[in-house]
């Protein structure tokens, strides 16, 4: 009954998705651990401010910090980057891919108006230790350039590289799912920083036998598709991403901030355009296609957990703390 | 790791809540069946609109017709019954408690303000001849009259005598959830009217084999609580009733109404208190006990989707058409 | 500074749009009269149904009982007329306008899916006897089938017929504004139901010495226009009502149920396509003609509040009160 | 009519409030000139972290980067300053504020959770050369550093240095206003970020014939109170910053980011408090009280824009510009 899965199951199967990741592991003493880093999610492979990107979020649960999702629901477009990082670092992720924004745009802030950007985090200070504050600018910066469509790394890298997720090591996971359809294929992918869950919640395993305490955490679920849908109808993908992570067991706890972004690739919207008018195709809401995204969304969320466990090295982080590989 | 179920393992074993069904089946002719009813949920025994109940919703897919919730979202509480019914009964039922509310309370519409009244529904049009509207008020008010907090009949009965689920009869199911607590339990109780989901979705069973093309339904959850919380936690208790819906398979189709309501009914707000201020007390979020809450309500709807199922008889309804018992 | 009228001041002048009243007024006894009534706006001549009109709505204080409103936020349409009426009439008016849409539509609750209506409501309890719920269905059908294209009638009609502004006569208001386009004028209309504030609040005359004592009440704020938008940008089009209302005076008392809904008849949906996908052309939110339909709407909102008050003669109601012609 | 102001007319009349300053001016060469600030408001003047405060926002209109919205709505609470400064610094006062509270709490990100930040923004590349990115994380350090209850500077101040309102040079505004109460008075104080408007928009001044060509901007609102009230509470006064804003003259343009914050600090959250329970004592919402305190956030908030123009002195920024003084 599961839709097949893309390419490589993962969300560089959507065409034009780009991921990059930053990783930055140091022991400093015995006590400090730079165990953290910074994931990038391009959209497309274009400008992304000059050509933005339908988008809508949805707040799982909003014991979280991610920047930029006011002007994203306002006007329904992402015009940078999607930046992960740990929940520390937002500020400087923030100015870094303000930087290469800048950079690449002389008009913004000067004669065009100003940029959003959208960074999320999750809190990975059982093994990072956070307060140092180690992700600087130049790293955002560095994962955006180091973003490709080539398959993605999962598990414990980039932002995920101090992420734990139902008890074990967690971090980036990814995965997709392909529709089928008579017009051409459409793919939906999803990536999530994970950082959340108690052993014993897990339905997927049995690993109720061995308890470890860890603290609450939080998901980021990053929906990318190439069908064409507008921010409305992406909204309502994002509230689907909160059955996937329902399947995995989670309860979506006080601490968790869960949070979801959909954007499409399909209908870019240009910046500098003068018209007064622009239109856009998109999928009826009542026409089959869309419960397919839908049943896609939860199916790929679902996976991209389980990824994001099943490709993650045991990590030795802060005050020596161990996290164990998953036994998947 | 479940937690124990209350008593009777339904909406009941809140302290308080009251149940009351009214149910609809005749055959009128070869094409014509009515087959529907109404359901009242009481969230304690007393005056509903002189003792107010802390009480919030969460939309998870807003294909539904649902009365009241602005109200309730802007004050943060109920003032009437929660009241279920198909479709095109929204008004009717509107009316009806109106009338009972009027008549218990000469003040409101004259000294007093005016009254705020839920009405959740789901379209049972595949076997009820919804397009006569049966309901009529008197239905609404024999329902609240009817309601008692004796064990609750559940299945195909009230405003579940028409409903499908997951391809089977579905309608009416409750669950609850006990949480032991040294200074003293507190339960957590979920009444669902069941009516969304095609046979290969499920997985709590494999009905993968047995395809049958029922229209795209909803649900309605209501949870009641009688831990102290207020509506800003409300709201996050009734956005838990997601995963558990999750659980049971749903990737929340297009058109399916999906909606959440849950109340407290430890704090009351008297209507008439001349004083300025009011208290309450509540449940900390950052306590262990919360996140319990969010486990029961997890729980207890993915129990109570099943429960619909599994008391639920094969019905005959309109155009000849049989909904079977489903096989669990 | 301020944008043209249209030609009658009116929502009529957005071309389609139509307007129909039914008022009741009848002196029972000493103690009740009815003073109430049903309004409704059709935003545009042909079957609403078949063709969905693309709307949203904007809460400003949720002291309210709408309906519909959750299904136009999920799906962004509009598929019934908008009905005005008094708090207790929702019942009878939902039940009346469905009756009047199934009539229209034999598929609709048979062949094809459920049917969302809106009613909109204020408390008009001062002057009305609203405890004897005198509007009966059929009153509502009657209203729609009043509908034209004709300047409308304003003041103490239709659902207007009892209501209170400013403590002084209020009810049914409307203004337009056009915006002239070198590629063609837009129109927006606004229409309002106004029952809210008090004498001293008033900042477009000097009441302050002539206080009376009127409850809480509400307003409904109707805006068409034949601009093409689509949902996300009519709900900032609702949102800007909100200006146009606190210009008047309004500070949005606490039992002020003040809800704004906003449609554009420019690109319509269809109801029974087939097709796929369906596409639509837009104004662009940065194209300066944007900040112009914004300054349309609150121009027109603050207009419609005020000739509600200028068309509304003194109406004598239950208990024999008096509510005197305001002084404009 | 008006309800009467605090001591200052300002926000630092509610008991506890302190606010900040840090301004930069430096002109570089013929083209850049740095012109802008930080701007730190404290609801009170004790640990922000361990003692968090009652709050919530509202969206007036979303094209805006504040960050840190999303827990306060979840939670329903402050745990930080509330930092203002321009649309480029918020990475760099995020990170600063965040070092700032981590000096203060060695416990946050070791054994304590997260903390979230408030950082609201306007922007000021019309005088400030924003791409140059100033503002530095000592800047944010030292306006927290800065705070104090006395008399506040207003104008071309902190964050208001580079702002622009209604075509002449506003900035950092603020005012207050008391309600005499039987059981003691409340206060309610207002401070703006003011940076929006056309000069023929204007409201309460007749500039219309002299036209000036400044891009959309935005408005941060800042309201605190020493009313008790909690969360829900506070987003209904923040949702009466609106009619404020419209008084003056806002239709609130596309590009204008304005954003409204509320807070109460009559009742603190402590967060290393053991116990399982929590209490508060708030303002009933039916209570005459709650709109006078709705009536005070109107006035606070038109009262704090004009003295933002008022204060304000002529500005020479980026590329030569001159911003004059309005003629208040």
């Amino acid at each position: 009954m599961k839709l097949p899965s893309g390419k490589h199951n993962d969300i560089t199967d959507v065409p034009g998705v780009r991921v990059g990741h930053v990783t930055l592991y140091e022991k400093l003493n015995d006590v400090d651990t730079v165990c953290t880093g910074v994931t990038a999610i391009l959209p497309h492979g274009g400008n992304l401010f000059t050509n933005k990107i339908p988008a809508a979020s949805h707040i799982i649960n909003g014991f979280g910090k991610t920047t930029g999702l006011i002007q994203v629901d306002e006007l329904g477009f992402l015009e940078s980057p999607i930046m992960l990082t740990n929940t520390f670092s937002v500020g400087t992720v923030l100015q870094g891919t303000l930087s290469y924004m800048l950079d690449k745009n002389p008009a913004i802030g000067d004669t065009a108006s100003s940029l959003n950007i959208v960074v999320g985090e999750c809190n990975d200070s059982y093994l990072n230790s956070m307060r140092l504050q180690a992700v600087k600018p130049e790293h955002a910066i560095q994962a955006i350039e180091n973003a490709s469509n080539e398959p993605i790394k999962q598990g414990a890298v980039g932002a995920g590289k101090g992420m734990i997720c139902y008890g074990y090591k967690g971090g980036i996971g990814s995965a997709s799912r392909v529709i089928l359809d008579e017009d051409g294929d459409y793919t939906v992918g999803v990536l999530v920083l994970s950082n959340f869950g108690k052993r014993e919640q897990a339905l997927f395993a049995d690993w109720s036998s061995v308890k470890q305490k860890t603290p609450d955490g939080s998901i980021m679920i990053i929906i990318g598709t190439d069908a064409p849908l507008y921010d409305r109808q992406l909204k309502r993908l994002a509230k689907r991403a909160t059955a996937g992570l329902a399947r995995t067991g989670s309860v979506i706890a006080n601490g968790s901030g869960d949070i979801a972004i959909a954007f499409s690739n399909a209908n870019l919207e240009q910046h500098t355009q003068d018209c007064k008018f622009d239109s856009f195709t998109y999928v009826r809401d009542a026409h089959p296609l869309m419960e397919k995204l839908f049943q896609a969304v939860v199916e790929s969320t679902e996976d991209a957990i389980i990824h994001s466990l099943k490709y993650a090295k045991a990590t030795k982080g802060r005050k020596g703390r161990i996290v164990e590989k998953a036994p998947l």
